[in-house]
């Protein structure tokens, strides 16, 4: 077992979990416990009972983010179960804390039911300002996150699918500034047609991506094919791949400007990247093995290269996203995070490198840039209707 | 608006809601994110994923309460809803972590329905260590109680029902120490048959009480009579008032030596003690007015007169119960809280005011004694079987 390993088990052993409740509030005397309970607390409870909306200003609810998963695909641990889960969840926990002073609470549920996920966060979100849903396997998180959003006046948030593409988004739009492409005439490959794959793929499409070709086990997705595709592989084939493209990632990513890999170590081979276009920018995000290790894909032509690791540069981390994305949103007491909203943020954070300090080896922000949480936050904020 | 509701409405805006959720572990540089979260969170996980009683050692269930309320009977406005209901259980669980130093989230539920209130917490439960049901209406309480307790394998405890039982049965062991009577030979009127009433009877029952009576709005219950009894009043109607007594309080009082109050201001006459066993026991608990004002229960012949309140002396304070219940049952990893776990809480509160300070104007300890969660939870730990 590695040090990291035996270290993090180490810490959940000692302090028993990695978060705590405390109250914000003294109770030290008589009059204390008047005011924060039992008699005081009425008035209160009564102003709410009143007016509802007085919850988001007198409440916790004001603050706090449930992040909710089934265990059902955790990590690359894949269905553990509730239990198991909690201790990602409480770190995804203390990550809205640090980096965007978040209140979040995890929730792990006794039940991989869609319906019954769903009428359990129903029944739960009166209690808070926003839902974050976690390590929930696809494709029921595509039903679980479309109906709660319709469902529910608070915002919910797949951060498996979004944070993914809103950080990619953020990556490629520096990357795109290096290279000198226009958005709207770049080819994009996206390697795997799972929720992030799709919700990439969504995210470039929204952000004025004309040309998408996704690629998942059985192969390029295509309109005109009829693959054992599931119906939100059949809903975006309607508007990715307009060559009508058949075949393997190879045929893909031929004169392809960008390869963006949510799929398996190992899974692009360097003779296919002298295959690109010119300048190609490389996206490879398994982790911890990413499909292609940088010095691989450097050495093979590749312009930019990202992963999802933290020691090689451009380190395309879904925390970059998701701690600002929900703070503006509860900033600005949104009810729904919008595509607008989310394309917000990828250009938020690609704000956060200067012009003048980009280059091929930093394309993105440092998960521990100050600044972050804040600057996502603000154009998330700007961008709710 | 009294002073002490404006500081209240003052502290909930100042705060937005009474809580914080804090990480316990640091987060300032990649390696700290490296132990946190991933990768090594997957090495807990996986730890956990082998074996499932690993989440009382390495995740927040260790020390974690859910407070859940429907917001049906919230204090004395009634049922308000869950938004409204959450100012009350953020209080709570504040109490809860500074009297017991148990962590505690509260959950308001978007549904008054007993069935789906159940099922909620049933999926929920994976998360915490403990369920406080919190502030829900009689009679729907017993019912969501009783199959929580037999379905989940996580302590579950109804505080408005029990932790009142509790505090009032170590009330009235050291009253009875101070009157010089048995509790197997005392007489005992409990006005009130609502889930307060009915729960004080049963713990007295179980402590030893031969003699209860309980009075309701259409007077007392009586097992040979036909009133409008819900099932609840049906089955401890077999095994109270064996004297079968009809008619009003006053009729039941006759001769008693404890009279226990969870019913309306002012709802004991005077006259009516003058009435009662030598040494009369006066336990008025309608907050904040009691069925009798102290100095008037005195003036009538009360030996010992115990309130809500905590302007007058012996204050009978669910507070003295509950955290150091939980401490108990989490600490001992109680899969119930049982009978003998909450007679036992009543003895360890009733030890902490010490034979020689026994008087009849201080009869039970104070909620700020320091000591009162770690006796409490040593007696529930030991009482656990």
């Amino acid at each position: 077992m590695s040090d990291v390993k035996e270290l993090a088990l180490e810490q959940a052993r000692k302090n028993g979990g990695k978060l705590a409740v405390v109250s914000k509030v003294p109770i030290e005397n008589r009059e204390d416990l008047s005011i924060a309970y039992t008699p005081g607390v009425a008035a209160v409870s009564s102003a709410i009972a009143e007016d509802k909306n007085l919850a988001y200003e007198l409440t916790t609810k004001k603050n706090t983010v449930a992040v909710v998963s089934d265990g059902s695909a955790v990590l690359g641990l894949g269905n553990i179960g509730p239990e198991a889960a909690m201790p990602v969840m409480e770190g995804k926990s203390a990550l809205f804390k640090r980096f965007a002073e978040v209140d979040s609470v995890p929730i792990v549920l006794d039940t991989q039911d869609v319906e019954e996920i769903i009428q359990t966060v129903k029944m739960i979100a009166p209690t808070f300002g926003g839902i974050n849903l976690e390590d929930i396997s696809a494709p029921r998180c595509f039903e679980i996150e479309r109906r709660l959003i319709e469902e529910l006046d608070i915002p919910v948030f797949h951060d498996d699918q979004h944070g993914t593409g809103i950080v990619v988004l953020a990556a490629l739009y520096n990357a795109l500034k290096l290279a000198e492409k226009n958005i709207e005439e770049i080819k994009v490959v996206v390697n795997g047609g799972g929720s992030a794959g799709l919700s990439i793929s969504r995210t470039f499409l929204a952000a004025g991506v004309k040309n998408v070709t996704i690629v998942d086990r059985f192969g390029i997705i295509n309109e005109k094919e009829d693959a054992e595709y599931n119906p939100y592989h059949k809903e975006i084939a309607k508007v990715t791949n307009r060559d009508f493209l058949s075949g393997d990632l190879s045929v893909a990513l031929k004169n392809a400007d960008v390869f963006v890999g949510v799929s398996a170590p190992g899974a692009l081979k360097a003779e296919w990247i002298q295959t690109m276009n010119q300048k190609p920018i490389i996206f490879a995000m398994a982790n911890p093995t990413p499909e292609i290790f940088p010095e691989e894909a450097l050495a093979a032509g590749a312009y930019i290269v990202g992963t999802g690791r933290s020691d090689f540069p451009n380190q395309i981390n879904n925390v970059l996203a998701f701690p600002g994305i929900f703070r503006g949103a509860l900033d600005a007491r949104a009810k729904k995070i919008t595509m607008e909203m989310k394309v917000a943020a990828a250009k938020g954070i690609a704000s956060l490198v200067p012009t003048e300090e980009l280059s091929t080896t930093n394309i993105i922000a440092d998960a521990f840039n100050e600044n972050v949480a804040k600057v996502v936050a603000e154009s998330v904020s700007q961008a709710v209707k």
